[in-house]
């Protein structure tokens, strides 16, 4: 079935997948801050390990009433921005409309259920190494795979759907019944991954090369699938299969992928810490799991952040 | 009495001590590499909060063979380098000289009594915050005390003497009973604000002025104390009061001051992870202590020093 899909949040995983849908029939609107001119004068290039492409024609829009009502909202914000998306996707709905965000962490699923209702709303993890080259361009570095669920959870013909145009897209998908099990496998490579990389500017293949950081890699996993274990998910993680799998998976494909968070900060980004760390510490507090390295480490995270704003950084194109 | 001195390491501590004691009248023999030819020329000055003063006449020396004998060792060198002192220490002994070292963390008087018997061995912690200038010149900048104590743990006759000719030259020295306690003491301000000031590239003020930061702090006394109760010291530390007035005296006190590792660390030294680490993490394991954040501190500033060695770092930004 082709599907009319926003995009909002054109970063690049938001461009990626978009860029795939759009190059198989589908019609895309992205909703565009950065990248608007470059998009509308020269259209999007890919250059991705599963082979480069060109879109020449691409919508892009600059404001979410350009866009109008969609089948399909593709969130992929930044999760620092996401106060912002009751307005941005406002404009996008009409009856039938479902939402997909595809951003990290946890929190994401029930800002837009709080918004418009839990029955449209789906979330997923996007597997997918990706940055942004100069503006119009995405690299797709290494893996591409997404998996998505209802956030009621349970299985949909909807969701099985949607998975299955996404996989006819290029973009393997899988259609999950238990979404917050998704997620918390996402954040057993997230917390570590992200957090080390961006605090000691080391890529996943350095940290893992030197004995201590590796150790201290393997903890903060292993942290995080007891907190993911105490969420009455629907199947019990087993800790040295998933860490194993998480490092053997790491070494193969992303060693030397700077994670976004390390090139968000970088980039003079704001940093995904609410929905990385902060909310998952909480979910897990509440379940009488505390993260303690998960903890300092977002302590010593944030407190970098505060680094970063007091020297006023100008140039932040991510912000409005 | 005046004494003959040999200071072995003369950086900040070493030359900010042997000058106050030359001050008071004692033969003091300074062994030097960085600031020797500086010294030789123009003496030493020594800008103090407690009154700037200069030593136009100091003996310094390149080679150990040079001092000879004298009556008491004082060894300020950094602990990284601590293999060489047999070799720097050996020609400084007579048959009655004894060896003070105010070296900081754990392990500094057990390798002086493996190399010359541990009834020569005294150790002492420097309150006293001080870097370097340049070669020739030692800034004293807040505190400026210091506590010693017999390494064979007990009162002695010569650690009183000591304790007095040291107060008397304008150190106030008290001597302690109990040395692995003072040991220990100081390692509840060493381990957080040295580590973290040094990873975050922040002060002790900055870092309790970040609500996320303080609450780090307070774990990782926390953390040192327990390890510290575990080690059967004469008096049981009592947390709360000790944290706040850890807290109270580095507010007041050494706020804006660079702890001695966040220095070594800008100019490029290695860092003192063994003695004010790794060791204390070995004490307090082998009592059935695990300072679990205070192990994540060492592996995380133990990757940066790989990181500075093997130039794991990715060294530019990436902008394609």
């Amino acid at each position: 079935m082709i599907m009319k899909i926003g995009v909002v949040g054109s970063g690049a995983i938001g461009l990626y997948v978009g860029a795939r849908l759009q190059q198989a029939g589908h019609e895309v609107r992205f909703l565009l801050r950065r990248d608007y001119e470059a998009i509308r004068d020269s259209g999007l290039r890919v250059h991705s390990v599963r082979g480069d492409f060109h879109l020449d024609l691409v919508q892009g829009f600059r404001r979410p009433e350009e866009i109008g009502p969609v089948d399909l909202v593709l969130v992929a914000l930044k999760t620092f921005d996401s106060h912002f998306l009751p307005d941005l996707v406002r404009p996008l709905l009409s009856q039938q409309t479902a939402i997909l965000t595809l951003q990290n962490g946890l929190g994401n699923e029930e800002l837009l259920a709080d918004a418009f209702g839990p029955g449209r709303v789906l979330g997923g993890v996007a597997i997918i190494g990706a940055n942004r080259g100069e503006p119009g361009v995405v690299h797709h570095l290494a893996l591409g795979s997404i998996r998505i669920g209802e956030f009621a959870a349970g299985r949909s013909p909807r969701c099985e759907r949607l998975a299955a145009d996404f996989s006819a897209a290029g973009i393997p998908c899988e259609a999950v019944a238990d979404l917050r099990a998704i997620r918390w496998e996402k954040l057993i490579w997230n917390i570590p991954f992200n957090g080390l990389c961006t605090l000691l500017n080391a890529t996943p293949g350095a940290l893992l090369a030197h004995p201590p950081t590796r150790a201290l890699v393997i903890e903060l996993m292993t942290e995080v699938i007891s907190g993911a274990n105490a969420q009455g998910l629907a199947e019990l993680i087993p800790v040295a299969e998933m860490v194993a799998a998480q490092l053997a998976k790491t070494e193969k494909h992303t060693a030397d992928y700077r994670p976004s968070m390390m090139v968000d900060r970088i980039e003079g980004r704001a940093l995904e810490l609410e929905s990385i760390f902060r909310i998952p510490l909480q979910h897990a507090a509440r379940r009488g799991v505390a993260m303690v390295r998960v903890g300092m480490l977002l302590a010593l995270l944030d407190q970098g952040e505060q680094g970063e704003r007091g020297g006023q950084k100008p140039d932040r194109p991510e912000h409005r």
